[in-house]
């Protein structure tokens, strides 16, 4: 299994670059759990999925403390076939997933949610859970769009996207729950996600 | 057949606004073919490929004329089984690609790239093209890989997804490209796309 991440941090204000180093100092505590590399567009992180949110979440959090308009884009994806096998990306969540029914697994999805830390920053997110290499891929897309209803971070449905709005604990957890608890263990699974905070535009 | 996009631009710049509007300006001439809705997080354009991959192309390369940083993340998608039928989406490209061997549509799809007009505006875009509902997913990614090395704006593969560099035209249409002529017809189909522009980093 290999699981990853390319991600990008968009500061809308002439000091992008000190916004963006200040955010990537809060990637410091998960240095030895993911490998990162970063070039001119994206950072690339792969590692199993608590550091790899976390990890997202407190950069994104970091940024959306300052003043400015900020935006990330995170293309998070589990068992690409064209990957290779990693063992730093083992997780028992994800291996004990698929033997659970829907229901038990949105019921454990919702109590991770619920047991988030509170970071005190409020944040937007739109994302997109894709389930590939499945004739039935939609089943389990429903099943997932029936937890995020429930999550307590769900904000609407939108065309090809879902949007979140919640405190950035919730908001990454609801995500990694999305990631971790649909579509087959072994499968190929990626999300699209957008973050946003501090925007002018009015809520 | 529902065909469309989630765009969002993000100018590094603290006049972003004035950055966003002036891009917004490049999409009046395809506002009578496409359905054109913005909230605070993306703008939504549903249409045929044709006017679609027009439109953000413009979109970004208006953006990209001025001094600042400035990038774009969209998410385009075709055959969304939740979507509805929508008769202005129909694109006959598609709807004859799936007739024709992965050789031919490789080679149609190089001469496509061939004839794209020349803006006058370098671009990176790194994306990644998802096809769902289907036990052999890899084979249609792998055929389309295989055009994107040939296709003259191919920089290099990266984790999760291929980076291009060139003029923003021969750039959007390698992406329409990829989107048009690989995975089924009738099925569905997304990409996961981010562009960038006048970025300080050293290339």
């Amino acid at each position: 299994m290999f699981i990853g991440a390319q991600v990008s941090l968009y500061p809308m204000t002439s000091d992008f670059v000190g916004v963006i180093l200040s955010g990537l100092e809060a990637l410091s505590p998960y240095k030895d759990q993911l490998r990162i590399e970063t070039d001119d567009m994206s950072t690339l992180m792969v590692g199993s999925p608590d550091p790899l949110f976390d990890a997202t979440r407190d950069l994104f959090a970091r940024a959306a403390q300052g003043p400015a308009h900020v935006t990330m884009h995170v293309t998070y994806s589990r068992g690409c076939p064209g990957e290779p096998d990693d063992p730093t990306c083992r997780c028992d969540t994800l291996t004990t997933a698929q033997d659970l029914t829907l229901d038990r697994r949105q019921q454990l999805a919702r109590d991770a949610v619920r047991d988030a830390p509170v970071l005190g920053v409020e944040i937007d997110v739109q994302f997109s859970l894709y389930v590939l290499g499945q004739d039935r891929h939609m089943d389990e897309i429903y099943g997932c769009i029936d937890f995020l209803k429930e999550s307590g971070t769900f904000l609407r449905s939108k065309n090809f996207c879902t949007r979140l709005r919640g405190d950035a604990g919730a908001v990454f957890e609801t995500v990694r729950q999305a990631f971790l608890r649909f579509g087959p263990a072994e499968g190929h699974v990626t999300i699209d996600l957008t973050a946003s905070a501090n925007s002018p535009t009015a809520r």
